[in-house]
């Protein structure tokens, strides 16, 4: 048996810049991450090769050609600066899963793909799911420019497909708090994002009384922790304000203008919409008591990505047979899964990590959970197949 | 008569920067400013000379020799991207004075000295009132040092001196709020700056359930709030927060730290120092409740500067006799007259200005407010002199 997490560290090493992980589409780096991992897709005796999309493709043929065939994966590329685990974790241990049977000699009727995504945090281009989409055939005009060559047969689109399991780090505390290693990934949330920008009266720290004042920073902050109240009281919603600015952003300035971000997630788009209109009612409430302006802008809205219902039942009763809790837990970040769930049925299960601490070198796994993950995996994969 | 608003505009276009009124110690255009005002004053009758801090100094000789002299003036440097009258309109309007006086063949018992500081704004070193404190012979051995030269020998100590009387504009709305075009100072307000951080767990948007976040932006605006609540219950007090920032500050992150500048200003140093008590424990609850870190560090402390009791009731009288409401109020924003305390007597003389805007190119006043604070500073010098 491999050790698996010995081996996202040795890929951690592999990167373009010098000191720490960093993997981008299309780089030196990724070349030879798919370089290292194709030959561990080789060991585990599957044919290897990379995609139009530059995605890491190793198969395993099944006993019966026309039992279709198993996704399994995740991506390869990184954040800059990244853990070990976010990504690798997912392609490594399938690839472990296929070496498994191999050792076992356990055939299955089914095939099976490991897929290493090429770009799944968009790194270079700011486009996620590059190479998840180049598989499912979603990807349009403008990203497909960007590949260069011809993506499109990348596509998967016609085949014979059993669905798509990924297996990730959680990426956050739920586990952890739970204390248990593994979850059964029930929706992927959508994700809504704003700018929120209130425009006062600037005007001199000390000579404008309060009662004069129209604080553009006040405002903002009412609405901040508007968000979090409006978060707190509504099951399962995040809701986040990751910056903040206050213009012209001297000490002795009363701010003319305040503006902050806000990032509204949930695994059920109506909950996800009616916070949306509850934060941007609230927010005009602020300005108009306050005397000040606001501004609202969407940039995004996606919605949110029901897992398979048999898929996540099947990788659920894996999870039982292994004698661990069933916990069910919705993805707040997204995943290759989302770009797949066009294509084909998903199912995610997600490793519980250290402080859910993600996007950062201190990423961190504990081998028993991997353990625990490859083993359901295996189990799930065996179930599908109809056997035990 | 010289129009008094059309010479502040005429200066104003006196300028290091194309396009904008920007002038800084030491500079090519303050030697400009210095010329063009010195005109004016020969043209006054008063014998002109730049001092050894780089102030311009037009003196008119009184009647008594030991009659002691009356200092009176503003600045002429500027911040940048100023506007018309912040210090020039108490240098041009004192001019006007001495000129009246002649045209009206009135000579003073004792002598009047017009001063147009160098550096007021601290727009070059960052130091303020530079030319006030070399005046005052209070300055430090590193400012000195940036002066160059030997700046002590533009200290007027020792000198028989009367007093130091500015006229300035407001700089706030309080005299636009009640409809008079001039107001006396009776103190200028103290001020303590700090920064306060908050430092939490930076995690993902997504994956981080409200319960267990520890979120810096949410206490920071907490405090914000705090702050906003505590002046308005402190009669006279102020307290501003003109600098926000998030870290890491990318939308899908939950901030891990959270700064902010605070500014707190009263005409007394107790209600100061409690308002600062009560602020501080307040981030340190709100810090406690949430489970993050507070760290606040006091940048800089300055005392109130009273203004001297005789001469602020002489020109309080001055005001009364104008047939004019006697509106006492607190300068918020520091002056010249901070540094000369240290010398002589002070007093300051508001003029209202629109919107209470200033630092600003559309700094505005409004020019019979001008006359009305000419006439009230011309009949100040005579009830001074012991006329009518």
């Amino acid at each position: 048996m491999a050790d698996v997490v010995a081996r996202c560290r040795e890929l951690a090493a592999i990167t373009e810049e010098e000191g720490r992980t960093t993997r981008w589409f299309g780089g030196d780096a990724m070349a030879r991450a798919n370089e290292l991992a194709g030959r561990w897709m080789a060991e585990a005796g599957m044919a290897v090769r990379v995609d139009a999309a530059l995605n890491l493709v190793g198969s395993l043929p099944g006993s019966d050609p026309d039992a279709g065939t198993l996704l399994l994966g995740s991506h390869l590329d990184t954040v800059r600066d990244a853990g070990a685990f976010d990504g690798p974790l997912g392609v490594i241990a399938a690839i472990e899963c296929v070496e498994r049977l191999r050792a076992r000699e356990v055939t299955l009727p089914f095939g099976v793909d490991v897929l290493g995504f090429s770009d799944e945090e968009g790194l270079r281009f700011g486009t996620a799911y590059l190479g998840s989409r180049a598989v499912a055939g979603t990807l349009d005009e403008e990203t497909r420019a960007l590949v260069g060559g011809a993506p499109d047969a990348a596509s998967r689109r016609g085949e014979r497909l059993l669905g798509y399991v990924e297996l990730h780090i959680e990426q956050g505390p739920v586990l952890e708090e739970r204390n248990v290693p593994v979850g059964v990934v029930a929706s992927i949330a959508g994700a809504t994002r704003a700018e929120v920008a209130f425009t006062g009266r600037a005007g001199h720290a000390g000579t404008v009384p309060m009662e004069l004042r129209r604080d553009a920073a006040v405002a903002l902050a009412e609405f901040v922790l508007a968000v979090e109240r409006t978060a707190r009281a509504a099951p399962g919603l995040v809701a986040t304000v990751g910056q903040l600015a206050a213009e012209p952003g001297a000490p002795n300035v009363i701010p003319g203008r305040a503006a902050c971000s806000l990032d509204v997630r949930h695994a059920e788009d109506a909950a996800r919409a009616q916070a949306v209109v509850a934060l941007s009612e609230r927010a005009a409430a602020i300005a108009s008591e306050r005397g000040v302006e606001l501004a609202w802008q969407e940039r995004m809205a996606t919605p949110a990505t029901p897992m398979d219902p048999e898929l996540t039942e099947l990788l659920a009763t894996a999870v039982a047979e292994q004698g661990l809790a069933d916990v069910r837990l919705a993805s707040g970040a997204g995943h290759d899964a989302v770009a797949l769930s066009a294509l084909t049925g998903t199912a995610m299960l997600f490793v519980r990590c250290a402080g859910g601490i993600s996007h950062h070198p201190d990423e961190s796994v504990d081998d028993a959970d991997v353990a625990v993950a490859i083993d359901v995996l295996e189990r799930f994969m065996r179930l599908l197949a109809g056997g035990r």
